[in-house]
């Protein structure tokens, strides 16, 4: 069939075939089927959406458009997680050695960060020595002898999405769900899992601002991962407000040492192990490992109260190259710190846009606007209270390192300006929203 | 505003502003934009249609992304004719005589035949030394000297065109009627012409294959027009069978003469001449040269009996450097004829498909399937009967020009098959629909 044909039937609402679907991610992955061509079918299947079946067979082709780790004769199950993305995300840092400190096999790539949801690359290439261009043989090394690797996004795995991902990005074609699912499911897949956790974002911080969407995009994923045969457990978090204390590169490494240390966590930082606590139960449900969610809480929360899962993580550290900064401290550190002083009177915290935080990290350098921006791993916002908090006069609510003082003077009005306040006490919001 | 807002304007439904429109006209034609936005922003048009001024808009934009032929000076009205093609449409030929016999300046820019679509430019070409790369200021000149003259399409002229056509042609966005009526316009306002006469074809062989959409396409080229200050005029003709006797471009510039020359025309001939006698009349009235079309068809018999237009197109194929081929016999010919002879009992002709006889015309090697096919002048149909004639057993149909017998054999089964007669009397289907 003619790519013009596939391009009609997409224009004219019919549903592509596996075969035709195949074809695209070939095409895509080996650049036989020109980008006019390419972003022509995304804005079709942008506006007459792809069914559960092509979903399910796009991701399929995509996955199988490149190399894949094949992780036959390590224990199953075989986990791997995935966010959405927002601000302040370290959740990856903490929940992949708790997960391996419960005995399960973990292999996962990630990206770099782009715009103001940051990528897990970036944070830990904030340590000095961390390798991540680990080849699917070494990932597959590294798993049977520690239960855990993780990889920036090889060229190699899953070309395809690679390809329409890069195309999508400049063709306002990213927000069609069936095309994220793929996406997101056909990196999964090359990558060797068989049971996949997914944290969907919600908030104005996050790709879904909506509960609506994201309660669409999750139920997609977890119906496309059934079609697969894949077991796919998905949760919706809140991303109105930055997720735990820190907001930036090395500072939330820094944060999911801390977490993994258990030792005298800050609020913001009690809010993020809450949520590393509930994915880790979802995960050894999903698997099996926990007969209920309560049984997996308990089993999280005994690989962080025994320091399991830090030893776990400094054994990953290592085992990637990076140095020990636990007792270096060689995590690079901005020159300039500044605290935001209430000076009100008594009242609570009622909003700390994401948006806004994550905005002023990247004017501090610590994020990318375009794809070849070079990161300031050391700057990014340090958050001293959570939306509920009571403030009284002279409280720091954040504080802001930044590579200079105008730098950090500039980031520091722009989110004292975001934030509200209320007189009346402000309930805490919901962590998990579905 | 960036490009990718530009999309997801459109792919939400919205209306692209006249400054948007200016972005994408000037991006495709200088390159700036590339390929892949450009054609996820088509897709985006074709599903999401451009709404009246849009349409405008980009025409105009379109038109203004080149060089234009200034026709200041020359007397007015400054006419073009545009068909949207079909088999054996050689009006251009006639009609453009006949239009400066009638004392119009006719400036006019055509194209080159695709698919079963013949194009003037391969027409024009049969005649030996015939140039079609005049420049603007060669097709001013020998406007203002004779009334008239023809180019083949300059890459210079229209460029956004060029590049968003070539786009359509491979990201399934042809169809879009607003795209066509930009392209068709924007062409014609670059070339000059204050007064456009529109024939769309309408029938099995033409791209509007129904009466509703050659309706839509016939309406909005008038409105857009409308909207720009043009006078664009329209009228739907038959494109079920052939129009005229040839089909073949040596012997559609022969049977244009014989027309021209209205001496002993055949039926099929007869019905053509009809049709450049209805345009000629319509272009009189649209630019009120004459009070009515009863008197724009007594103008244009005018020319055609008092061989006025015959001169005109001699003079024309004279400027423009071509053989007088009227003297000469210069055309190329096909070194085989073979006929077709009817052996049923009396009958009259129900149908004869013009995709039919445009594709046989293609497989005896007069027209392209590949934008690089090069072309024999010489080959093609010449139909002794139209649809509603008498034909009795021994009567010849069609005579085939090929190359060689067994080419010729080929394409006298195809066509022959194709054909059907009615034993009862069938009538004479309109040739102007609307």
């Amino acid at each position: 069939m003619n790519f013009v044909d596939i391009i009609a039937k997409k224009r004219d609402g019919g549903a592509n075939t596996e075969d035709e679907l195949r074809t695209i991610a070939r095409g895509a992955a080996d650049g036989t089927i020109p980008d006019y061509q390419l972003s022509a079918w995304l804005m079709a299947a942008y506006l007459n959406p792809l069914g559960p079946q092509e979903t399910a067979a796009l991701t399929k082709a995509m996955a199988e458009s490149g190399e894949r780790i094949d992780l036959r004769g390590l224990p199953k199950p075989w986990i791997d997680k995935h966010s959405t993305g927002g601000v302040g995300d370290k959740t990856t840092l903490v929940l992949l050695p708790m997960l391996a400190a419960c005995g399960l096999t973990v292999v996962k790539m990630s990206g770099r960060g782009l715009g103001i949801t940051g990528g897990t690359v970036d944070k830990l290439a904030s340590i000095p020595g961390f390798r991540l261009d680990l080849t699917p043989n070494e990932m597959k090394k590294q798993a049977a002898r520690i239960g855990l690797a993780l990889t920036g996004q090889s060229p190699n795995l899953a070309p395809a999405d690679k390809a329409l991902y890069a195309l999508r990005d400049v063709t306002a074609t990213i927000g069609s769900i069936p095309l994220i699912v793929s996406s997101i499911l056909s990196k999964k897949i090359a990558g060797g899992a068989d049971t996949i956790v997914l944290d969907v974002k919600c908030g104005s911080g996050a790709f879904m601002g909506t509960l609506v969407d994201a309660l669409k995009l999750s139920n997609q994923l977890v119906e496309t991962g059934r079609l697969l045969g894949l077991s796919v457990t998905a949760s919706i978090s809140d991303m109105a407000q930055p997720l735990g204390a820190m907001v930036g590169n090395a500072l939330e490494v820094r944060e999911a040492l801390a977490v993994l240390s258990d030792d005298g966590l800050s609020r913001p930082s009690l809010r993020f192990k809450e949520l590393c606590i509930h994915y880790c139960a979802e995960a050894l449900e999903a698997c099996g490992q926990s007969p209920s969610m309560e049984a997996g809480r308990r089993e999280a929360t005994r690989v962080l109260t025994s320091r399991a899962a830090l030893s776990k993580f400094k054994e990953w550290v290592s085992a990637q190259g990076g140095a020990s900064f636990w007792e270096t401290d060689s995590l690079p550190a901005a020159p300039v710190r500044k605290d935001f002083i209430y000076e009100g009177t008594q009242a609570h915290v009622a909003a700390i846009p994401a948006v806004a935080v994550g905005t002023a990290v990247i004017e501090l350098g610590g994020g990318r606007k375009r794809k070849d921006d070079v990161v300031d791993a050391s700057v990014g916002i340090e958050l001293h209270r959570s939306v509920g908090d009571a403030v009284n006069a002279g409280d720091s609510i954040f504080t802001v390192h930044a590579r200079n003082e105008d730098e950090g003077s500039i980031a520091m009005k722009a989110i004292a300006r975001s934030l509200e306040y209320s007189g009346d006490a402000v309930p805490t919001p919901p962590l998990i929203l579905r």
